[in-house]
């Protein structure tokens, strides 16, 4: 696994932080040397939506951002405190694709522990066929599914999702990746 | 909401941090005064289990720590860096109830904006009757779903919880409290 350790200094009061077991816990955490302060790491959350058009054909974004830049992906992005999952994906549809979607029902929830996060997607319909690509993308289209840009897709949680929802995606799809 | 904002100083060089908006961003960060780091603050998933034995009845923890020292719970706590979401709710209904369950699909996904956490509840069935309580545990039990504890339980998350499988719980949950 990747090191995801971010803390160095201590986020309280900028002494250094050693990482050992505190006392009633059974993992090595960023203790500050001075005022003692415990830093936890969790993953986190990136949360989007799989929208589709009237006709069933499906929208992505082309990212205009690394990682991956120039490739294709559902709209998508980090969980933002303050919001719930479900207004998380909504605000990342709206942001990256310009789009206006209602939410279906989560579709897939993909852990990747390499690089501690969770993918939550969710099923969703289009309102209108109005989008138009934000900052974070160089284009937003839509595709048949027999026209996806499988070879030139972002990630594999997106791969996973896209795979998902063709197979008729009934069930949610719990995986790791 | 509850300020959710941990940092005062840089994790990665100790300087003091600001809270302003970065460029190409739309809401403010902990950003170091010295170095530039941003910090990104973002919600953290508590996983967890609705364990079930054989009989139907379900499995308790009454919990030995704060918050909500002495009430009634589902086994859940953080998801760990390094694991899936699955792996951390089987990791916690060991620690927690000493308990070996197999997984029966996500039951509930309840985001908590106000304190920036979204708990995530798996369908478990027990796999044998040896639990016992871990050191967060002061008891685990079985119950009855006429004899529910309903009136001592720790958190809504559960409560929601208990209430969707008591009412057939077919449908994944989704939900804000």
């Amino acid at each position: 696994m990747l090191s995801l350790r971010r803390y160095r200094h201590c986020a309280a009061c900028g002494a250094l932080v050693q990482y050992r077991v505190p006392t009633e816990d059974n993992r090595e955490r960023a203790i500050c040397v001075d005022c003692g302060q415990i830093h936890y790491e969790n993953p986190t959350n990136v949360v989007g939506t799989l929208p589709l058009a009237p006709d069933g054909r499906v929208l992505l974004c082309r990212r205009a951002i690394e990682p991956q830049r120039g490739l294709w992906t559902l709209p998508a992005g980090f969980m933002e405190l303050g919001e719930s999952v479900a207004e998380g994906a909504l605000r990342e549809t709206l942001e990256e694709a310009g789009a206006r979607v209602a939410l279906d029902g989560l579709l897939s929830v993909l852990s990747v522990p390499r690089i501690g996060q969770v993918h939550l997607f969710f099923r969703a319909r289009l309102l209108d066929l109005d989008f138009a690509p934000g900052p974070e993308s160089l284009d937003v289209a839509l595709f048949a599914w027999d026209q996806l840009p499988w070879d030139t897709l972002a990630f594999r949680t997106v791969r996973k999702t896209l795979e998902h929802q063709q197979g008729g995606g009934a069930a949610l799809l719990i995986d790791t990746l």
